[in-house]
């Protein structure tokens, strides 16, 4: 049995989450709060960031990159890096986008600004940050929108890990308040076909203690 | 054939070559400054970052890790994600451990402090900064003395793209003067055979305009 270390809106967890409920691989979640740099967290995984998953065997993966492709790897059912090399690698560009980019640019600001600083430094949000993520998320909806005018999923012609890792990030910054849907009618009909995936529902019925999402957050239809 | 756009600091680009020249392919480099923004080279990759792959076929590769994991599924010589299932986890952990971990908190700073600041600024290196880099990198030197204390090579008993990724990052912190390899022995040794391999000796010849190495930089022996 795999258990799983995470906290509920780490994106880079929902990702591999998203993954291996596509999959169909069971596993335990054990929460996890990185901030709080346990010492047995610290010596499972030295970078001290959740995902970790362990094995009861004792097999341990780290990194959400390693994660997925690990079980890409090792479990045929529902692949999700799909295709000819090119393809293959256009599908690995995307995640790697969404992680680097609409992470570092939209979702870690948001994450700070609206969940670290509340529940760790109890401070406020900054309003200039937060003013930033949020233009910079409008810009990401854009790309997200174009990739759509283009093609019938974001990697390419079926579902791939492209689309799980769009929609971890954006389900975290939605969560914290940070999209505005208006505009951008390709991405949202998308995400609302994601959110209806059985994989995605546990997710969305999960809460970060302290910090609730806006009403429209869960539903299929928004 | 394949072209490379980069520069020649760019770490991203020098993993990616270390990993063309074990698999012995060819490829013509062409230079690319990202920091210039050129228009061509944001509607080839919008994200605006070094290396991209462009095959005359039309075929365009953009991102290290899809480009890596593209040669190392399309050409079979010199294997560099090796191993059953969990050891090719680790080997992935690792790579991405020195691309965001030692690159952030290392290598980036040096490039910006000593690089960027001065190519494109005209500005001098901030002194705390380039303090707190060198510190950082004497702790991640200390991690590779530690896996080396436990394995052949940096990911396991052979040779793989955990070595290079931490090589090619390591490169560029050495050429920019921000490693100090006392009481690295392990470290030191495991970078000497490194710098001996004919895929590297390219690499250690190469100089960016304006910015000099240390005398030990292209020294096997140093
Ligand atoms: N490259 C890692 C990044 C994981 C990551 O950034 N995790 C965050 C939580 S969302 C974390 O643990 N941050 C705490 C820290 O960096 O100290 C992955 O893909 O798994
Ligand atoms: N995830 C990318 C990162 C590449 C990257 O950060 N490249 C740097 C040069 S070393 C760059 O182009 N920076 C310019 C920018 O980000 O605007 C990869 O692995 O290829």
């Amino acid at each position: 049995m795999w258990q799983l270390f995470q906290f509920p809106l780490c994106p880079f967890s929902r990702k591999v989450r998203l993954l291996l409920g596509e999959k169909g691989v069971g596993y335990e979640l054990v929460r996890e709060s990185p901030w709080a740099r346990r010492d047995e967290f610290l010596d499972l995984n030295p970078a001290g960031q959740t995902p970790v998953m362990v094995h009861s065997d004792g097999t341990t993966l780290i990194d959400s990159h390693a994660i997925c492709e690990y079980f890409e790897e090792t479990v045929e059912k529902a692949p999700m890096i799909v295709g000819p090399a090119p393809a293959r690698a256009e599908i690995r560009r995307l995640v790697h986008w969404f992680d680097e980019r609409l992470h570092g640019e939209v979702v870690a600001p948001l994450m700070r600004e609206r969940m670290t600083k509340r529940l760790v430094h109890r401070q406020s949000p900054d309003a200039g940050a937060l003013r930033e993520a949020m233009k910079q998320a409008n810009a990401h909806l854009d790309y997200v929108d174009w990739l759509l005018d283009h093609r019938r999923w974001l990697g390419g012609p079926i579902l791939s890990l492209a689309d799980l890792a769009a929609a971890a990030q954006l389900s975290v910054a939605d969560y914290l308040g940070g999209l505005d849907w208006r505009g951008h009618e390709q991405t949202r009909s998308w995400y609302s076909v994601m959110k209806s995936r059985p994989a995605f529902r546990p997710l969305l019925s999960e809460r970060m203690e302290v910090i609730g999402p806006p009403a429209h957050y869960d539903k299929p239809d928004f």
